[in-house]
């Protein structure tokens, strides 16, 4: 037998790692995922089900997705050999960090942030240099500059999850003009902000910008993301993804979203209009602090422990997410933008809690 | 500006990999993806598609998906906490080989096999410690025994792809008693053989078996496949496979597959017979060479280049896998075996590229 258990195999930056868990899911109110809580339209989704009904399940999806490919190049005005598409954006942050990171190499990840850069980056056994943003939950554009110029792998979440604030386009520049590394912009919540870099992709071959489907165009369930870079960066993170990973009824939902881009315009107005109304709301109640946000969620400081308020809050039947472990975050919730009547029930118990606990 | 080019960040490993490529993707009788050509039946896929349709699409798959883990775990037997699911076992694989494979670490990997396994291993920047397989396909156990004394990860893809061989128990046994480290077993074709290691799995807790919905299931365009390992094992690579990774429809698709273990039954017994007269039939051909298999594929020698052949039964509307490139596999084409009137069509037009060419 042999002399070494089984899990010792495991690397130990691996075994260090804390098992993810998640212990509350179910509520009547879930403003705990940030997702975006108007469907696609019904006939939208029928269409999805006929086209999928047409086609073998039994065969693979095309080996190269081109249609689904065409239509993002179209959609984004990028390059269709510089767009790789994934299961959820996550798969194509896992195969692009993949083939940079390893023993002996450096990412720069600002904290609090999307917390799957820094698991990947351990799982790969790199140097992850974090960089806390300021109080104020801005980016420390100054700390990113000096930490990014030897760093092989940027991470920059904007706007950032879980704080909602956005790096602005000349200080991402500074960061790309200086680091002899790549920048993953993550935007997963661009749709949101308003703002994005793609204008930025020609100039910067440096640049890789990542988005999802999970957010503003409401296919959380669907899994889909996709990546744009230059193409010759494209060409060496494609080896490193795996073949056929998009199934076929998700290519068939994305290519149909795509046709209709102002199919969820009035969908995120009324998030962001409502995001704002939460914030200003929040604001009102004394002992509150709520953050100035660019994407569908917000963060609340509590006057109380984060988890009274949370336990409280779910036992009303409303979900929103205890980030008070994050770094910096102590006593902070963050809380998505449901519908109106969604968010009026938030604030009602909400309103309920600050009396109760 | 950096003064190294961005393509300089990609690990040299990968900048060496030549990117796979697929030139000849469409076909009237396509034998080249070891797909299964007998599709679900059609009252299954409309319960699919009612249950996807009566649930939201803008929300998150479940965090953890227990109704399709434990529908697996009895399905298997197979405990529920040493199961993970994955949008294709391509995934598991991934997820696990990363938890182990860096720097220094060393894959022993029997060649020719399924290539995913050498190419992460490429990724993961470990040692790859190739094993040929016998000349007459079948596993080299003394030597898969000797390399992996020291090995972190074995692989053993049984029956093996491209050539159809399995590893017999005694000897996947024997390494298992001797290595230090895991052994993936990769069982995406058990089904056509009737052998699998599941019974294993209690008494080795270095173990990892992989399974797929792409072939005998017949889900390939959906993307499935499954884990199973000892818990304290899955708990490692539960930590590296992303979240919520499996979409809303794959899931409903698995669990009503899983509540009919007996619905493929008859498809596979079709297809195992036909691979057999496929055998026999291409044996009586002279100058060919057929191989035996415990798949639904076989694999031919040809007396003339592969590529030819390959290219003549394409041009008549036959499509297959033209495998000479790979190690041992000179003047061969991999072959899946499709319906009756399917492989009629092949051998007819085998029988004139062999003319012809």
């Amino acid at each position: 037998m042999p002399d070494r258990s089984p899990s010792d195999v495991i690397k130990p930056e691996v075994r260090r790692l804390s098992a993810y868990t998640l212990k509350h899911v179910k509520a009547d109110v879930k403003l705990d995922q940030n997702e975006n809580p108007y469907e696609l339209p019904r006939e939208l989704k029928e269409e999805v089900v006929r086209r999928v009904l047409a086609r073998p399940w039994g065969r693979y999806p095309e080996f190269v997705p081109a249609s689904t490919t065409k239509a993002l190049a179209r959609f984004t005005g990028w390059k269709e050999d510089g767009i790789l598409i994934g299961n959820g954006s996550n798969e194509l942050i896992m195969a692009g960090l993949s083939v940079i990171l390893g023993t002996g190499k450096k990412a720069v990840i600002p904290q609090p942030t999307f917390t799957l850069y820094k698991l990947l980056s351990s799982v790969y056994q790199s140097n992850a240099v974090t960089v806390p943003l300021k109080p104020d939950f801005t980016f420390d554009v100054e700390a990113l500059v000096e930490a990014s110029k030897d760093a092989d792998v940027t991470v920059i979440c904007s706007p950032n999850n879980p704080t909602g604030t956005l790096l602005d386009p000349e200080s991402l520049k500074r960061i790309l003009n200086r680091t002899s590394g790549l920048v993953f912009l993550d935007e997963a919540y661009h749709e949101f902000s308003g703002q994005t870099a793609l204008k930025m992709l020609p100039a910067y071959p440096n640049l890789i910008v990542l988005r999802t489907f999970s957010k503003a165009m409401s296919m959380a369930g669907l899994r889909f993301g996709y990546m744009m870079a230059h193409p010759e960066i494209a060409k060496e993170i494609h080896k490193a993804k795996l073949p056929y990973n998009v199934n076929v009824f998700t290519l068939a939902a994305a290519e149909l979203v795509l046709e209709r881009p102002d199919l969820l315009r009035d969908a995120i107005q009324t998030l962001v209009a409502e995001r704002q109304r939460l914030i200003t709301e929040v604001r009102k109640r004394p002992g509150l602090e709520a953050f100035d946000s660019c994407t569908n969620f917000f963060l609340m400081r509590t006057p109380r422990p984060a988890q009274e308020i949370f336990e409280s809050l779910y036992a009303q039947g409303v979900l929103v997410r205890d980030v008070s472990s994050y770094p910096m975050l102590e006593r902070v919730l963050r809380v998505t933008a449901g519908t109106p009547e969604e968010n009026d029930r938030f604030l009602q118990a909400l309103d309920k809690s600050l009396e109760t606990t």
